[in-house]
């Protein structure tokens, strides 16, 4: 059976419109983002379909080629998030002639590829992206499938795929680096000839050096039958902490697809990070790295990196490549003395380059007597453009921080953002709230809740501190069976300031997985913001809490 | 003038006795551990002499090559820390020969080599790492030299540190991946005929690519006249997240010591993290990377992360390689399947083998009926080996937690330990804090604070939260302009355990360096534990202003 080329896939595989004219099609590496399928994986980082597609038309101004929004078959709500996104973000055409693509994850399960298929077909340019294992490990214990089987089965599916229409088909390849070689470049020669447009190549366990991940995409680009009329794609993962090296040699074997996440999240140690692997390809791109170049947007990394940490609830290290806090700090006396003599003897990156405006206190402008055109103006300038009912919502949360404290500066601002433009409705919402503690003797908490139906809850509860008695109180009205796994807050500047805070917590019972029967374990974080860290602890319980509430079930999938 | 090797040279330089049989010296890869020296340069991350030595006896469990502890002539705080570890870090010898080298740091300044001498020379085997830097931009806007005057100076500062007595000297080249190949070459031929026995590559600004980092080590190799007979070191900064990946491959052409830090911390985005590389080499050193060895005892890798992390105040990221809280967490329903059926599905590495005991509901065994036989097995069972009188230490304050919760979890005794097993005299103590606080109204705290001498003070101040309203009140009592940078608050598991809180002030008015006069800004951190997140915050809070008021210049030099 031979490969046969329908017009629109030539349309895929030929030179995207987009890409500018000085560009070589060869050396265009298209960014897929699959913070919303792969990163939103990570333990606690469940999102709401409506936090999503905020993050979903961020990555469209950073300008990815392709947005995997989720797995459609994992929960309803992820249907949902991938359809909406589909349908809104999915049809952005901009003045370049850029659509980004929008790739529903499923299993190689016909159901799966249905149910994806329904979700994404609104798209301008929907894909599935089809995957099963490929390693021997996986194949004998996880899937109990002989190799011939698993080839079947994965050509059947990219075969169903195209029958329902679909003309972009990726191929995974899970576990692809302990996979068989040989065995690797039959199966992929497979689903190429059964209509893949995509293989992408997965380090599901994060094992690879460097240099074995570039030599396992020379030898598929080698091997692979009909590989030179499809994109090679690389999935990393981050175990070894070379997700990032691995993802970059990759593109230098010939990947011309990248998956990312941004802020590096993920399963376990993560994925390979976007900014960092976008910045790594912009520095040195065009000498080191052959010629390599992607169109990503740098300036906004900052903006959706914050975005995601806020969303995810995955808070950044100080030393986070690029995005931590203290990325473009310079802490020695010897470094200080260089940057202020010549900005490039310790910056290799200027931090504009990534959205990254240093205020050193010019931030510090907006106080109470500010007004909404000056609080315009500085969110503008922080990169946000908002809509006026959007202003409106947050102007009146920047009064009433404003009463507080004396001034409110670029963070408060950026808390304020992102945690008040998607509004979710919630279950439960906080009314008032008193606490006493101290080392004098048992914290105390009262609370009195209001539901989504205007009724008004009164509880009181003892605890060990402030948190667990408020959260004590919370549990007497909501009456529900709740583990608190993690709790984290930060107060970036002044200790007036607004503080974000995270919640991560799971059902005390748990949870049983539709498909296969097994326990699964679901974890729900919730953030809140405010100057008050026991309010905005119980505020970030409540949104934990609310999303456990509208959960019904859930299976996710990884690669 | 001809190269010549004294005999001590040629201990350091020949096969070290600890080196196990079956390896060949080539293979044998050194691990310099400079935590306490590029890690503490971290913004906010400032330890003391204490907080060093307890981490530097840790590094010797470990088994690290070479310890840095710091860099004498910056402080006398530093100069006392590398003194105290020199003395009794450095003076050790275990069952197989094995006594750490204790490297002080230094610039190319005869000033800075002596009093690095007065501090290191107790050490069994005494290092100086001198450095400056050889890149144009370096020489040209930060030194103010010419290239010739920058040879002069290196092979000089060799020298004279020779003259000190000194057999066992390192060489940096700063900002050597931007340097001139040639001048490098030729600088680094001169300071080995000097006498250097290891010399340090330095990628101080992170912009190299794995490949080109291979490239620069094989380059010097190649052409450094006299490199045969020492020791090439790597140095990776990771601002692009590449560090680790880099280091790999500088071991792979030929370096046979790696400069790192435990957690990857360091100036801005941080250095090479010890626990990936050492964890790299040990998962693919037998096949992929050529036989290379080092001795590192894995085991031990988890406990030094926390105390890191404690000390330092730089929290990780959920998804930090390795050392991460969801390192080895399976979030996803497939994962957990996989991980069931067969442990390899998703994990390459055994938790066990850098020191974590999952303990799946299994730690929970201590409660306030517990003893203090009961207490020290589970210590020891989690890897801490504490003399008598610091058990004692712990028990009274794991007692006073009991009381509170109904059950201590490993989480808290591992808070309890890093905690108080160190213990600095504090100048300001806490004594009561009683606080009101919620949306009712301006939350109001009542302090009560003793110093060293026994005289107590009390105060109290409104605020915009709690935290807020006790650390003014502090600030009434103590009388010092502080400005707040960061804070944060960790609860790992349940609610009511004990929460780790992080502070970061820096003085309201600037210091002036001694060195260069230009102005500093130095920052202090301090920690605090507890059950109730208003109380840990305030000893966070006196914590780090304990430190600050101890502290007298500074001036922190990197590579």
């Amino acid at each position: 059976m031979g490969s046969k080329t329908t017009e629109s896939e030539k349309v895929w595989r030929g030179r995207p419109q987009y890409i500018p004219n000085h560009i070589p099609e060869a050396s265009y590496v298209r960014i897929l983002d699959t913070t919303l399928r792969d990163g939103e994986q990570s333990p606690g980082a469940t999102m709401t379909s409506m936090e999503k597609l905020g993050i979903a038309r961020q990555l469209v101004l950073l300008g990815v080629d392709v947005i995997q929004p989720g797995f459609p078959s994992a929960s309803k709500d992820d249907f949902t998030a991938v359809k909406m996104i589909a349908q809104e973000v999915g049809t952005v055409v901009d003045d370049d002639g850029y659509v980004p693509v929008i790739a529903a994850f499923c299993r190689c399960v016909q159901k799966d590829i249905a149910t994806a298929w329904e979700a994404v077909k609104y798209a301008r340019r929907p894909r599935l992206c089809t995957s099963i294992a490929t390693s021997p490990i996986h194949m004998e214990y996880k899937l109990r499938k002989s190799p011939d089987q698993v080839i079947q089965i994965a050509r059947d599916m990219v075969s169903f795929a195209k029958t329902l229409g679909c003309n972009d088909i990726q191929f995974g390849a899970e576990d692809a680096a302990r996979s068989d070689r040989d065995f690797l470049y039959r199966i992929l020669g497979e689903v190429i000839n059964a209509g893949a447009t995509t293989v992408n190549i997965a380090d599901t366990v994060g094992t690879l050096m460097p240099c074995e991940l570039g030599k396992l995409i020379a030898d598929i680009r080698a091997n692979t039958p009909g590989i030179e009329n499809v994109i090679i794609s690389t999935h990393c993962h981050n175990d070894l902490g070379l997700a990032t090296a691995n993802t970059i040699e990759g593109a230098r074997a010939g990947a011309r697809q990248l998956e990312v996440t941004v802020n590096g999240i993920g399963e376990r140690a993560g994925n390979a990070s976007l900014e960092e692997v976008v910045m790594a390809l912009r520095c040195k791109g065009d000498h080191v790295l052959d010629g390599l170049y992607t169109r990503i947007n740098t300036k906004h990394i900052l903006k959706i990196s914050k975005m995601v940490e806020e969303y995810s609830g995955m808070h950044l290290q100080p030393h986070k490549a690029l995005v931590g806090a203290n990325a473009f700090v310079h802490a020695s006396g010897i470094h200080q003395d260089g940057v202020l003599k010549h900005k490039c003897t310790y910056e290799i990156i200027s931090p504009e380059d990534i959205g990254l405006i240093r205020s050193i206190g010019a931030g510090i402008v907006l106080g109470k007597l500010s007004g909404r055109q000056a609080l315009r103006k500085r969110l503008e300038e922080l990169g946000y453009e908002l809509k006026d009912d959007e202003v409106d919502n947050v102007f009146w949360n920047f009064k009433a921080i404003a009463e507080k404290k004396k001034i409110v500066t670029d963070a408060d601002l950026k808390a304020l953002v992102s945690y008040k433009t998607i509004d979710v409705k919630p279950t439960w919402k906080l009314c008032e709230l008193q606490v006493t503690c101290g080392t004098m003797g048992l914290s105390t908490s009262t609370i009195k809740l209001i539901t989504s139906n205007n009724s008004t809850h009164v509880a009181c509860s003892i605890g060990t501190g402030p948190l667990d008695s408020t959260f004590k109180a919370i549990n007497l009205i909501v009456k529900e069976p709740i583990k608190v796994l993690e709790y984290s807050l930060n107060v970036a500047e002044n200790m007036d300031s607004t503080a974000s805070t995270r919640v991560v917590i799971c059902k005390g019972n748990n949870l049983t997985s539709t498909f296969t029967g097994d326990t699964i374990y679901q974890t729900f974080s919730g953030n809140g913001a405010g100057v008050d860290t026991v309010v905005s602890g119980a505020e970030a319980y409540l949104d934990a809490l609310n999303k456990m509430l509208r959960f019904k079930e859930s299976f996710i999938c990884a690669e």
